[in-house]
């Protein structure tokens, strides 16, 4: 019996993809070994490897300015990289802080240079809300902008995104990429690690304008360097071959779905459905500002702390699980990507109706 | 119907894992998940990697004053991570360059600080040879001494590991370990990729001495930094669980199978078998001196290189596949690790055997 997943990543995967890796397993399509076995640099996975790419490329509508990368070390990892990549003339960046990966990001840029917060989302709620363009406080002449378009753990999506001109805008989308369509031209960098809404654990895909791989500084390392990352087809170093097939059945998952716009319909409902039993009472609470609602991530909390066990126990006997809140916020989350199915999210909100009214 | 798969990487896996990783693919264990979909934090992934982590510490004897790290990056990437990590105070190393690998390792280093080859076992054949300990030139109080202990480019074993006393010894272990029992007392840091010996790419294990975690530079990136990686027990940032589950898988086959000196023997008989034939008349040729033939990448060339094609398409049409030299030293090469098995390299030696004869 497979059970209804909420887990913030490594998360839920479509059951199809599953099945269709596990038929696989011992002989890809009569190759008479496993994509786990294959050589990189073999017609099988070079095949594997660009259909992965060509399915993204058309999902995400990636203009032919970006190219696509499938890297290593996951957000946390691009951290450094980024400013690894970027900080080579100009070693300093501007950050808008919306929740705990932005504020990550912040931090770690300072190794290379300066980092200055041009807007923070936090209120005395925690971060609650999604700066606009017009109170973001730019210093002069940065290399980038960096921005968290959806903060995982404090359930905070930007919707809004400013064009900055000349200005780089470098956002991790970590956990909401591929949830809806999003406008890549307005991006200089956009990454995500692929454990929430793209495959498993241990591949980041990095789409980068062309114009971005060529002010790295000379201590980025060569394997994180996207301008010799773009130039070998990702494939400097042996890539993780097996999650990026997985992302790939990924991709033709969500092609057969009806691509990103229908996934953003499902994701819309999903979402309201937990919203508004959330809305409906005093007796679960989140903070967010309606404007910054994460539709993949979505924290909350009983006004009567003292119930969180028995919330979490009740939900775990209905096989509803990983619901518990990170522990840098406490609460709950349910984590709702794309992979999380609708009958999924029903159950989990007539489980919250049926554990507030029985609290009654 | 299954091939016999001499990839160098990555490369065969035992057909055992294959098919355990195809059953439990929906379903770890009544979990009602895939390992794919486990949060890192939760209770069920947090047993696979402590258990991944046991068997290897037993495996390979790893004494208590090692850490066992998983990262990212292949040995690519820590050919940057290294110097990061062990450059802190003192920016030079020494290098003692068997091939292709260590070389690469050699240039890297040079991005932070100075390094010095300290011996070269390139002859006028290309790298045939391991220097010896009385032929290493060390300067003068270098971070550590690199060596890539098997060279899977150029099939040069380094066997004789000297014992430099205050000196750390660091090794790129990649395409042997596991492959026979190591005496890792003797080095500051092991690391390999997985994709060789250990399971599938996306993996590093790192094996780091407790006294090389203070000696990072300060722009050494925090997911590679070997210290925050082993207080965070490899969790700093989200581990590519889904290869560590399956390296683990890998570990209990290893002892199903007897552990590392029943292994060794294995590969012995399987590397004997290879070089006799290569050896038998000139019609084979591998020019690496006998004290450093690799047991694990066995490259070779016809003396009629205009056979090539033909040799490749015969062994081909019986399921040898992989076969083709790597693009910068021609020939041929057969990687002959844990996974592949002895009919494997049974049926190689009938078929080199077949194809002499029929070439006389």
């Amino acid at each position: 019996m497979r059970v209804f997943n909420f887990s913030a990543g490594p998360a839920a995967l479509p059951e199809e993809v599953l099945r269709q890796a596990a038929d696989e397993m011992l002989d890809w399509h009569g190759s008479g070994m496993s994509v786990m076995e294959m050589s990189h640099r073999g017609a099988d996975f070079m095949s594997i490897h660009q259909e992965a790419l060509v399915d993204l490329r058309e999902l995400l509508e990636v203009p032919a300015s970006h190219h696509i990368l499938f890297l290593q070390g996951g957000g946390i990892g691009e951290n450094a990289i980024v400013p690894m990549n970027l900080f080579g003339s100009k070693p300093r960046a501007d950050f808008v802080i919306t929740g705990s990966w932005s504020q990550k990001s912040y931090k770690e840029a300072q190794k290379y240079g300066t980092a200055h917060i041009a807007a923070s989302g936090k209120t005395e709620d925690g971060f609650t809300r999604a700066p606009a363009r017009a109170e973001w406080q730019l210093s002069e002449d940065p290399a980038y902008v960096h921005l968290c378009t959806n903060e995982t753990i404090n359930g905070v999506e930007t919707f809004d995104i400013p064009d900055l001109g000349d200005i780089p805008l470098v956002a991790d989308a970590s956990s909401h990429i591929l949830s809806r369509p999003m406008d890549i031209a307005k991006y200089g960098v956009l990454y995500a690690g692929a454990q929430k809404n793209i495959g498993i654990a241990g591949v980041t895909v990095v789409i980068v304008r062309e114009d971005m791989l060529d002010r790295a500084m000379a201590i980025c390392p060569s394997a994180f360097e996207w301008k010799t990352v773009a130039e070998n087809n990702s494939m400097f170093n042996t890539p993780p071959t097996y999650a990026i097939y997985i992302s790939g059945l990924v991709f033709k998952w969500l092609k057969r779905q009806g691509g990103l716009k229908a996934m953003e319909a499902r994701n819309m409902e999903k979402a309201k459905l937990l919203y508004d039993v959330i809305d409906s009472s005093g007796f679960y609470i989140n903070k967010v500002e309606r404007h910054a609602r994460s539709r993949m991530n979505v924290p909350f909390f009983l006004a009567d702390e003292s119930r969180n066990e028995d919330f979490l126990a009740g939900a775990k006997a209905r096989g509803l699980l990983q619901l518990k809140g990170h522990k840098s916020v406490g609460g709950m989350r349910a984590s709702i990507y794309n992979a999380v199915p609708l009958e999924g999210v029903k159950a989990l909100v007539e489980y919250m109706k049926e554990f507030e009214a029985r609290c009654a």
